[in-house]
């Protein structure tokens, strides 16, 4: 499936060194006047040969609208954002090599056939096309807030607050917007091999009411979002873990922002873990850690999660 | 949403104090021999009143096959069970009474009315029906096994091993195969107070190449699995969040089961954890920790989701 | 599939001579007081034994709510009904038989096993359930009003008018306004062989801008749903078949209720052709004609068909 | 909705005066050696241009490749292609004009807003994406045939017969078969009014067991997709409305290639009528009679359902 989400739907498309990726999204609303600097910004902060932690594959990521705007306005046609790759280099990759952790062996064994440049459709580069959809998602729910920050990598942990602010996050090369935090785990990149990582993600303005009480509650969904990102190992809302080694009486007012698997209106905090990437001295350009750009994937796919649950929940009440 | 799966889906429907809870199966293959011991094995570990450590209402739960089966083989048509409701006790649930932690503030305000009795919608009786579902998904998948047990609850934490047995499991009333283990865990629960936990979960032959590459990742779709089975709050596939801790050279070789989301052919891992109930001194019936039943819960979503993954693989070659 | 609607969707179960056949409908909005007298009152327009020209099986056709109903109102659950069945008689079914123009062969072949029962999924018997969700989706759109009735059979056809009443229609046994012609249908049955006919229908207070512009045209959603009852062979809205053989200029202002697909806010205009039953001769209990009893189904399923896309369109606009 | 099919899925984009149309396909499987010159010939058989009683919009339809393909052969992964816009003329489209019989009023009403510049979204150009998934979709199902022609215009009508052949339908302006009625067709077009008219369609090789005996009977199924195309308004298939005027004894074996739903291994066969256009005499450029160019799309309609259904079959049996 290439297709995320319920009456929101994303479909993206392309391959890491094919013509182009691209996401054509349905059910978008009529009348949005869209901030196309949204996009702008969200793909940049994306974008990888930001800094010397990051890839040195220097993409321009330029996105074309295709279809679905007029004179600035959503038509509620399909909304089809397209972006050229460039600066491929296919000759990094040999083609017998099945590199250890990637999905290049079970990609082989899935389809019988495999693009092995540059991974594929399996490359994180996939990801540029849920970025401009995020985007565009950002800008449905009225009010809503959805901002993430690396909390841990390696062995640096940071405390979790709802006052962390963008400019704080935007000063760190590795997006995590404690100063001191930041340097060590800046230190821990700089050793050579790749490390993992924590992003945690505060949704605010999300209005009460959102999820179903069956199978697509609201944590379910946002697991299913954020497990889908290259890469992430774990996820937990509230107090996630920390709840099985809880008692009720403590637990009962921590909610992480759901009941039931339902928006209560509060703030909604979860967190998602990223293992370390498999490229290391393999050959190729690539990430030596992902949790800097995947900062802005996870808000990109956690708008979607709640754009989509606000659109559904029209149809909730007679 | 009350349905589950894409091509293999289950609805389920009924409240908890309703006339009954059911399940509709659609994408079931023709031809396979139901054995229904299974259905009745899968609902007798579920049941309640197994012990003191569950909750004291006594539903004897008999499944009535409605639909599907023909001489004992599936038809194609979908497969319909429904259990009655037997023992509410309606009147233990006020109607005014918004418990602490619970859907009920989050339903009322999401459909603007409420089944207030037993929980109705939100309530874990609901899983009755998933584990009638999950026990014919394991006999779909030729030669899979799913072994779920409790791996952690309050404080005492067990190692995670693929060779825990069926019966050192079931000796324990917490359904944990680690004895001295389990007894810490029993007397964390007598201690009054509701407590949390992690449930383990290997799945062994599952084939390789199951899972999508993309949105539909074998562990997104167990996120979301587990993630729907109430007082879910994380959920970690191989090292998980013990991962986010890691450095590349150590990790590459432990990838749980999947790589770039989709299945390698060796068992797969994963653990889901739930917080503490909240229902502790609220009246009506419920668990003091729901983690002995929730385990073959976490069995029946993980077989259902292989066996849609299974039934998907076959269109993926031409 | 045996799922029907994209936001509201009802599944149906059940095989014509097994425990049972019922509808779990999702998506139905909370808050709805649901009038139950029309759920009574459609089964029983639909029920065989009204007269001599329908079967001679004798079900009392009594829906049981299983869910999602809470003192009379519709909780945003999903709404469940069953009917018993109780006047099989299997034994009027020889195994082996395969009856010309049936779908006994190509069942047989899809699924390499049959319930051959009574035609088991593939009978007639299964609108029961869709003529509840019928009655149930008649009363989502305020104002809107469903009527169907005879209009051909054999060689007797009747001008469609919108001023045809429900009492006209009820006082004839097969379902025609037109009194004369309802005679010479009738006379038609009773010569002993099956016949076919057409069955139109009148969609007044549809809302402006239902159906979508591409795929789901309204007309095309239609045109799915009358094409999924038996015995359906053709299907035209508005001047239908008989504008292929007009010029623009006299056609232009006949549109049948929509434009482009969408519903532009007058009376919605459609006509479905049945084949003559394929039973005659056969064995078993069975209609002479289908049409009588179709009428209620026709209408049942475009209020699906409309309802569906009354929810639709709560998502269009920002 | 903009997305049809199944488990094989299209997504169409673009407007007729936006900068691009396309389609993403999902679901198509890998290994497939896709004959990229089917396009190319659909493609030319569709575009406008083609002689005096089409439109004179001169569009080259090249489309681009943008994902999906890897040395010629599908991966599995999305299959995009795009083709741009070259020859708007949007100033010929005021916009305060809502054309009679357009969707222009309907369109406005739905959303609010609209793209006014050559019918946008609903536009016949859209069909241009759909006849690049038809093309796609011939070569998935193995010996599979479709084959439509104009089998009446106005007030002529020829017979429908299995052996027409592509050469005789290619040697008429009108694409129907017979040389004689096609010359009173085109004499009917160039009276100056536009006309309506039946398509013709032909499925052989079409595999036994497609379709599903309830809600998506093949029948169904083509029902859909033939009344999604623009100015379709009725659909038969078999006998038809023929069949409503025979008795059971005529019409038992005329099956039209379906029993119950579900295909029988004969010949499928089906007409779709077509309304005259509505843009006589307003501006813009458009066709005097869209049933040639039609014709086309009716077959990868027809094309696209098949192989959806072929697909879905593989997942019928154990």
């Amino acid at each position: 499936m290439n297709t995320f989400g319920t009456v929101l739907k994303m479909t993206t498309f392309g391959e890491s060194h094919g013509p182009a990726l691209g996401v054509v999204m349905t059910g978008v609303p009529a009348g949005l006047h869209l901030h196309c600097e949204q996009i702008v910004q969200d793909l940049t902060l994306r974008r990888v040969g930001q800094s010397h932690v990051t890839s040195a594959r220097a993409e321009p990521d330029v996105a074309e609208c295709l279809s679905g705007l007029f004179r600035g306005k959503t038509t509620g046609a399909p909304l089809t954002f397209m972006v050229r790759n460039c600066d491929q280099r296919s000759e990094d990759y040999p083609e017998g090599l099945m590199r250890p952790g990637h999905a290049d062996f079970t990609v082989q064994a899935k389809y019988g056939i495999r693009d092995h440049r540059g991974g594929g459709r399996s490359s994180a580069r996939e990801t540029v096309a849920r970025v401009i959809a995020g985007a565009v998602a950002r800008q449905i729910v009225p009010g809503m807030r959805v901002f993430a920050y690396t909390s841990a990598l390696f062995e640096t942990i940071i405390e979790d607050k709802e006052s962390y602010q963008w400019d704080e996050r935007e000063s760190s090369i590795v997006r995590c917007p404690d100063a001191a935090a930041s340097q060590r785990m800046v230190a821990s990149i700089e050793e050579g091999d790749s490390v993992g990582g924590v992003i945690s993600c505060w949704i605010h303005g999300c209005p009460l009411g959102l999820g179903e009480p069956v199978f697509d509650k609201l944590p379910a969904l946002l697991a299913h979002a954020m497990m889908s990102i290259p890469a992430a190992r774990g996820f937990e809302c509230g107090e996630g873990f920390g709840a099985a080694r809880m008692k009720g009486s403590v637990h009962n007012a921590r909610n992480g922002g759901t009941q039931g698997g339902i928006s209560n209106g509060t703030p909604i905090f979860f967190r998602t873990a990223f293992k370390p990437v498999s490229s290391i001295g393999i050959g190729g350009r690539h990430d030596a850690c992902v949790i800097p750009r995947a900062v802005v994937i996870v808000e990109a796919m956690a708008a979607w999660v709640i754009a989509d649950c606000f659109l559904r929940q029209r149809m909730a009440i007679l």
